[in-house]
């Protein structure tokens, strides 16, 4: 039992930090579907991907994410979609189904992390070395990051979107 | 102890949040320094605020939540000075001196925070009903949420920003 923290302070529970992934993941949800269809795939600013290409990688990183979590196995389901251009996904509902299929998957694997996988390290997606915690904070810190470019998009587009602290 | 979690897998330690989220400030400061003086307090994208009223929202919250957290006294240091227009700041250097302080207050008061807090319920700010590690993690998802529309306005600047990764 090596890997599990042992007579330290424990800040959050697997419950919780789970929890609160799926809340920014709805959020992220709705400012998706707070686009019009096709600004979705083309609208951006400064030369930045479109919130469509965004959010493809939000799905792919979580779906590998948490299997990677779980079982080691780091590949993305259904293939990498982010960084391919034929993975013939060209509709908001078609990017929502493979939302919500990602949020049924998380909610799946994660009972299924063993407690020696927060703290142990491991080459996420097969190249980037970190804890499983490690891991996980940095999916939704990504995901905070790119939602809140969405922010602007929304805005830019004079959609006034969901408030961040839409989450409670 | 009936605050403190037992029995439960530890996932992260007060420590490692700790270098978490001063990981997470570094990179802020970085994109408030990559800002062209006149555009940092006058640029904006769609009605929304500038790159330094956000940076003010960061400082003012980060300096009133590690002081909050482990005195329970929730006021914010100096005053309020992202919601008042009357706050003197008016150049790059002030920003940044602020931000410098404030690093070096969540290193003093951190190691304060008692290992009850991070469960025990309280209202942030006098108002935001939370666990101790629910606010802080809204604290820094907040500043995550913010420093990604700061991104989009360089890109819109024609400006590189330091990648989100180069926390690592």
């Amino acid at each position: 039992m090596a890997n599990i923290l042992e007579n330290t302070v424990n800040v959050i529970t697997p419950e919780v930090i789970q929890k609160h992934w799926q809340g920014h993941r709805d959020l992220s949800r709705r400012i998706l579907d707070q686009f019009p269809e096709k600004e979705l795939f083309e609208f951006s600013i400064g030369g930045m991907r479109t919130y469509a290409q965004l959010a493809l990688e939000m799905i792919d990183l979580a779906a590998g994410g948490a299997k990677g979590l779980a079982t080691g196995d780091w590949s993305i389901p259904g293939g990498p979609k982010h960084n391919n251009t034929d993975h013939g996904i060209t509709t908001k509902a078609e990017l929502l189904e493979q939302w919500d299929k990602v949020t049924a998957d998380i909610d799946q694997y994660f009972p299924q992390i063993a407690p020696t996988r927060w703290q142990e390290k491991e080459a996420a997606f097969g190249q980037y070395e970190n804890t499983g915690i490690g891991t996980l904070l940095y999916l939704i810190d990504n995901e905070i990051h790119h939602r809140g470019q969405g922010y602007v998009y929304l805005r830019a587009l004079g959609i006034e979107p969901t408030p961040f602290w839409a989450r409670y």
